[in-house]
């Protein structure tokens, strides 16, 4: 790619990526390929991509698990780079700084849900605009979005995260997604130092869930079902791990949590969990974007004044404060850093749970193709 | 009955009922039976019920719906009555006292829940001590209660209500249970003025939250299947009317609704309603006891941060509440006076949904057998 492409305002812009022409079924993988991005408007900024997390819902829009893909695809929504063009209007950022993407590049900016700063609740005529798989720019045009497994993006000023120099560039791409995912609920239902919260799921957001209940000051129990997963719980900061497999150590904590956030990525039964719930206690499910694997009992839900809630990432404020919070408390997610050219792999060991616990790709790589 | 038994201290209390000898599998119906109560002890009083109303769970209970029920089952937990011995450390009613008993007549009084006033999530051995088929005391000891569809009932002083002088006795019944059924949802969860509620299922339940809820200053909207329940939503005080069987409305009715309480009696798909909540709604369930029909969909929960509660009656303190608040606001209950001796056929009215509002039982009816 020549220097020209950058500045030639009439040019669109080339950027090599991988991506997914169709779905995975028959094998079909990511592959190298070419898309094309507008040149940065007024408010808007080039970024050279450096690295980008994989999460697991990479996974499941590649493969249209969600029946909402538009191919081609290319995912990331774990996005830490370089701005080397800012349009004329941008104020807040200058050619240089190392920003952040998370899963949101625009909304409408005009609802209840935008005021109030959850922009992914956007009432917009089409919701928030995704960093990747966005059919729709808020107006409804169409328009696919594309991720950062790419070597740029274009990004407008007020959906810029500044990465706060506390934090290793590398390990600070997960904490737009996994991050926010996991802080946003555990925030919004008040944990506060003393509660008693469990995490479900020790993968990417769960990983990061521990380490940020536990620096509110709540006492954290590690949930999961990997025997092999205690001794890196408790690494990350577990007072107690709990064996969802061992019935007899479920009944004995029930009615005990205040406040349980569920990062299993995959349909499940919520009804063992809701039992360990204290009354008035809350489970918010955050990786499971579809139905549940079995039907709720509302006698248990409601004989002790039970919630159940779902929360979807966060707002683009409230990123920036678990930036923030993650560099004042000294928590970074725990990555393993991969080359682009590797990523097919990557999500192999991802639907194996065989990770510790993000991968970030150095899009560096990307130029060995 | 003669005089002597209610002031023979080392005498059972022999009462007239009407109760449930075996579940109604073969169109067993509710039948006159006798049954003892203890004396009152020193904290208890003896109460001759004038009048019980008839709950919908009254049906559930006795046909064993919950697997759980106890024969000779004796149901009813909406009793007014009147005090005619207290025992010598009662200190707050007096004998003639007009008092209420509704769902619960003991707790553990000593767990976190108890002491936050909400008897009715008792984390107690046995949780808290129902008024009928309560198969334990607090401390565990084998006991089956016996509910209001009786002549008599002995109850601890800390479980009787007052019921306000501007309430009609008759009317006052429903209060105990289905008045604080739905106020105790709309308080918890932060009801005020302006916010959009929704009451799903205009029924026993459902038509006191309705006139609740517009006395909380909420604009209100009754949703029900039944076209011929519109005017009778109109006139208890709702705001609108959305016939849940109308697609159409349905999805014209979208992130409306700040809250959503469900009252529908048995099991039902709640995926319709939960699209109706707006950005961090929340809908509570209070009818079911038991399994939805099918499993929710966490896409549409998680989407817009919402929530989906279930809640269980009120504490007693919400309870006396629930009776000030009616009274102050001029709230009482649509009901229908029939005798004990038509309960079984109100029994099938209940199921077909056609009674306007809410039966009581005269319990003065049970001397003329």
């Amino acid at each position: 790619m020549e220097s020209e492409i950058w500045t030639d305002e009439t040019k669109k812009i080339t950027s090599k990526a991988y991506g997914a022409s169709g779905n995975f079924i028959g094998g079909k993988k990511l592959e190298l390929m070419e898309i094309e991005r507008s040149q940065p408007n007024s408010d808007e900024v080039l970024i050279e991509i450096l690295f980008c997390g994989i999460c697991h819902s990479d996974i499941h829009q590649v493969n249209n698990d969600w029946h909402n893909t538009i191919y081609p695809c290319v995912p990331g929504h774990e996005i830490i780079g370089k701005i080397i063009k800012k349009g004329s209007s941008v104020q807040k950022f200058e050619i240089d700084n190392i920003v952040g993407i998370g899963c949101m590049i625009d909304s409408c900016q005009n609802c209840k849900s935008c005021k109030a700063g959850e922009e992914q609740y956007c009432l917009g005529v089409v919701g928030p605009t995704m960093t990747y798989n966005g059919y729709f720019k808020p107006d409804g045009t169409d328009y696919n979005t594309f991720g950062g497994f790419s070597s740029h993006i274009v990004v407008k000023e007020n959906f810029l995260l500044s990465i706060p120099s506390e934090i290793e560039i590398e390990r600070a791409a997960p904490i737009v997604c996994a991050g926010v995912t996991t802080y946003s609920p555990l925030k919004h239902w008040g944990v506060k130092a003393g509660d008693t919260v469990g995490i479900i799921g020790i993968g990417g957001l769960g990983h990061m869930g521990v380490m940020i209940a536990k620096a509110m000051g709540a006492k954290v129990t590690a949930i999961t079902t990997s025997e092999d997963k205690r001794d890196a719980a408790r690494l990350l900061g577990a007072d107690h791990v709990l064996l969802s497999t061992n019935e007899e150590d479920m009944k004995a904590n029930e009615t005990t949590f205040d406040f349980l956030l569920c990062t299993i990525p995959s349909s499940f039964d919520i009804n063992p969990y809701v039992n360990l719930l204290s009354p008035r206690g809350t489970i918010i499910t955050v990786g499971l974007l579809g139905p549940y694997e079995t039907a709720t009992n509302n006698m248990d839900v409601a004989k002790y004044g039970r919630s159940i809630a779902g929360s979807f990432i966060g707002g683009i404020a409230e990123t920036q404060e678990v930036l923030d919070f993650c560099a004042t408390h000294n928590i970074a997610p725990h990555v393993e850093i991969i080359n682009i050219q590797d990523v097919n792999e990557a999500f192999d060991h991802i639907k194996n749970e065989d990770v510790r616990f993000r991968y970030v790709i150095d899009m560096k790589s990307l130029q060995h193709n």
